[in-house]
């Protein structure tokens, strides 16, 4: 007769008829004959017998976790990389160590030293530190950030992105471009975005400018230069690129309020084109990560991870999807 | 000389003149004299000694982690709590093990099962199963649902926030109020929404109606309501309470798009009160949920646990705030 309490190694042993450290081997992911082999999982499905994960990680040196260290998640762009991240870690049989940062260089490197002595299986950051201490003793991906050159990076096709941004400004008619983008000042995977932006530019002979801030939160120097250069007397530039669906909001609300109207007289793309669930649809115009490949490639590279991935950058293509603030 | 790779327990023994025996009672919390205590923590801050959290997780039973089981993190009340829920677990020193569950009451049950084998110290959740099996080996603190009688349950004053809500509108100078919400079905913390509300109205002798409809995503019925008794040539209501923003949202953009004009023909007032990142201001004027004070109260209900939470029912206050869906 069963017991009613959670059924143990040796409740297994005695429903396949074998001995506990066979049960233990196939647990363990050790080498045993398969006909041991289907007798032990088929009495382990058949008690719904979980292995204790602890004593299991200890034994095998796997933790079957592993750590996401974020940011925020008020942002919308991480909050749904989060949720895809999450879930293409449980689909895996992994579970999610979730680690919030604030932004705070200082947090990210007590996030990674917390890694290192929790002894998780890997960890997938998005970090903004210009120095963090990764260690090598742990498999680490990076999301938009270059930590190393033996830490594989996988990003958006931000290059493809800020050129098919300028492409398509200039398909619905624009021929003054202006480019606006915060920058940490650490060199990133959406750098390229500009780069991209700025090729496209000049490829087809239209006129560009860009202008870089460092930090959210700052905007001002954009207001100043909208104020002199967009919403005077002169309107100089009639199509703008943003390096975020937030920016692009924000500076679409700053230039209707001084009676520009979008997409009439300027047309606006950002980038990321998280939908937004207040309005069920995009608040602008964008360039679409695809965030749920970038999860699953990710925790991929994560779970096969062999120590030669170095150099390894991967980019996933991005799309455009028309959002209200391009004539399309 | 120290090594470079990380400190060891011996390192550490060396280190403040103890033995190992001593170091490891150290950690593991066991009682050991005043003396050797300090001078093991002296020499483990020195060294930076940080001890294996599984290894120390089978000694002391302890695994300084908590389960954190959401339905999503693509809608922001779920995101914003999250962050919060995250953040105050690390505060304490405990790390949080991320499941997300997409609505799914089997995949619920899933997570419940997973964190029962790994024995993690708590589940905090947030779950949609009418009858989850949540088992009794475990510290559980739900949000917003009822779980058992034994199950502490935290939410936001939600009987407060509905009569705040018709107290908002009737001061503003509707007389004619509606109450549109969602409901699973299981009965939850969110109902008594619902009954502050009507009391309220009903205090006031004000005419009120409530629609309820199931599941989000079918606002159908909804819709037809608004067309018969709001939108057509009669304009029988003035006021709504919806059960969140984003049903406000949606609401206020269904009778702006018929020609209502919102706040001077209807008010709306929604729930939750969070930030839209992409406005970086209020979708609508709302009542606004205490998260980081729910997250917090969670935590530390978790981590205090001493099994006489019996009947544990934490309400947190909520406030009214304006967002332009109201005359204010």
């Amino acid at each position: 007769m069963r017991s009613n309490s959670s059924p143990t190694i040796k409740d297994v042993a005695r429903e396949a008829g074998v001995s506990m450290a066979t049960v233990s081997k196939v647990i363990n992911d050790l080498p045993v004959g398969k006909a041991s082999r289907e007798k032990v999982e088929e009495a382990i499905d058949k008690l719904g017998y979980q292995a204790n994960t602890y004593a299991r990680a200890l034994k095998s040196n796997k933790t079957y976790s592993v750590a996401l260290v974020l940011p925020s998640l008020k942002h919308p762009f991480f909050a749904h990389l989060t949720d895809e991240l999450t879930k293409s870690l449980m689909r895996n049989g992994y579970r999610a160590l979730l680690m919030i940062t604030n932004y705070d260089p200082k947090a990210e490197e007590k996030c990674f030293a917390m890694v290192r002595s929790n002894k998780t299986d890997g960890v997938i950051a998005l970090t903004y530190s210009p120095n963090l201490n990764v260690g090598d003793n742990i498999p680490v991906v990076s999301i938009d950030r270059h930590l190393g050159d033996n830490i594989p990076c996988i990003s958006s096709d931000n290059y493809r992105g800020g050129e098919l941004a300028a492409k398509k400004l200039i398909e619905l008619g624009c021929r003054n471009l202006l480019h606006l983008r915060f920058s940490t000042g650490i060199p990133g995977e959406t750098d390229k975005r500009t780069a991209g932006f700025e090729f496209k530019c000049s490829e087809s002979g239209i006129n560009s400018h860009t202008l870089v801030l460092r930090d959210e939160g700052t905007e001002a120097p954009f207001y100043c230069f909208l104020e002199e250069h967009i919403c005077g007397e002169k309107q100089e530039y009639d199509g703008i690129f943003c390096s975020s669906d937030l920016l692009a909001n924000q500076i679409k609300r700053f230039i209707n309020e001084r009676g520009v109207s979008v997409p009439d007289q300027v047309q606006i793309i950002g980038y990321d084109g998280i939908p937004d669930r207040f309005t069920n649809g995009l608040t602008c115009s964008s360039i679409e990560q695809p965030l749920a490949k970038i999860a699953d490639a990710a925790v991929d590279l994560i779970l096969n991870f062999n120590g030669t991935s170095e150099g390894a950058n991967i980019c996933l293509p991005v799309k455009y999807v028309p959002g209200g603030t391009t004539k399309d």
